[in-house]
């Protein structure tokens, strides 16, 4: 309170829904009795952002890299010294991004892998969408922190991805077996820990009770984590 | 979906908590199956803006109206067709907002009245900070509907006040016989409608359980309305 704090500029609306829970999260952990003890955020909920994983699994041909990029020119010519990227599949475009603005971009990727290593994890299971896993963005960064990253079998992803896709951005809440059965499924594989890669996967778990949630201690969010980064830097 | 949507600007962060969940309404109410089909916004959640009802009470020199006409004309300028303005006391500045920039200003205290008239109600009764009471913008505007409008008592004025500033604003739940408490004062006081006239009030009253918000079908949520009609606006 009463120090320079650093304008917090996010490159949102994929999905909306995680970037409201994404703000919700950043003002949750800012430590504040009125409103100006707060961060200054500037976000842009651009839903309109070409889908991410369609483009890199070649359904559909717009890439959103241009919207990406013009949002963060537009947030770093406004102010903000911080930029975040709610949306993990969006970081196959993380170094072309962070390269064109005279910005801090934070990485999502990097703050989860960071959160699994903090707590000793030697194995991590990836939940994300299919474009996540087709670009590797986490078996690359893993590999590099000396983790081993675990992805689904084929059949499970399909199932992740429909949960990402037919559920949270449909709206409609995800069962909480189908959840569940995932991270179960994770932890057959010998993982121990779960990285939520999607932060529509952020919106679902969020959505459990307090009790089942506490019955997963091994999942590491990645809104969470990229949540208190964005705090560590501009608070 | 397909048509064309207009760009959403909320002037936020008064307080951080109330601009979330107003986004969270505004996702909710629009019609929506994939992100695409969502309004792009573009979100000042300006925490550092000087407080608005200690201006207004002389208790700060500083204005808020710098930062607000700053605010409107940056998102005006980011192509923003539409905007929204969640924190009523800062309405007092509507007319000097809507005149100074080339986009639809919403006005938070017509929706929320229309919402009373369209229910019939003929007594309103406003909770809000002091700011929105000493400048009587629901007032004034109450009369031009030919509806009465009612404020607290002094002492019960100031603990409205209080519920606004040393909780919600301070991150600490609003007692539920408090907030009923007010409910019941209005009431007994003749009003058949009660606006929520303050933001902060919105995430007070969307704390309750749904048994009790049940049981008080003649509160009028002015960041509901708002958001309603920013739907109606852009979608």
């Amino acid at each position: 309170v009463g120090e320079q704090r650093r304008k917090l500029g996010i490159i949102g609306g994929m999905g909306p829904e995680a970037t409201v829970y994404f703000m919700h999260r950043v003002i949750e952990l800012t430590p504040a009795t009125r409103d100006q003890d707060h961060i200054d955020m500037l976000v842009s909920n651009h839903v309109s952002i070409p889908d991410r994983s369609a483009f890199i699994r070649g359904q559909a041909s717009e890439s959103p890299l241009e919207d990406l990029l013009a949002d963060a020119r537009m947030l770093a010519e406004q102010g903000c010294e911080v930029l975040a990227i709610p949306c993990n599949t969006s970081h196959v475009f993380y170094d072309t991004i962070a390269q064109a603005v005279d910005a801090q971009v934070l990485n999502i990727v990097d703050e989860s892998l960071a959160a699994c290593k903090a707590r000793g994890a030697q194995k991590v299971g990836v939940l994300a969408t299919w474009g996540t896993l087709i670009t590797d963005i986490y078996g690359s960064r893993a590999k590099e922190l000396g983790v081993a990253c675990q992805y689904p079998r084929p059949t499970i992803q399909e199932a992740v991805n429909e949960a990402i896709y037919d559920y949270v951005k449909a709206g409609k809440p995800v069962p909480d077996e189908m959840l569940v059965g995932f991270y179960d499924g994770m932890a057959a594989m010998g993982c121990d820990a779960v990285v939520l890669g999607c932060t529509e996967l952020s919106v679902a778990h969020a959505a459990l009770s307090g009790e089942v949630r506490a019955a997963y201690p091994f999942v590491v969010d990645s809104l969470e984590a990229l949540a208190a980064a964005c705090v560590r830097e501009c608070a």
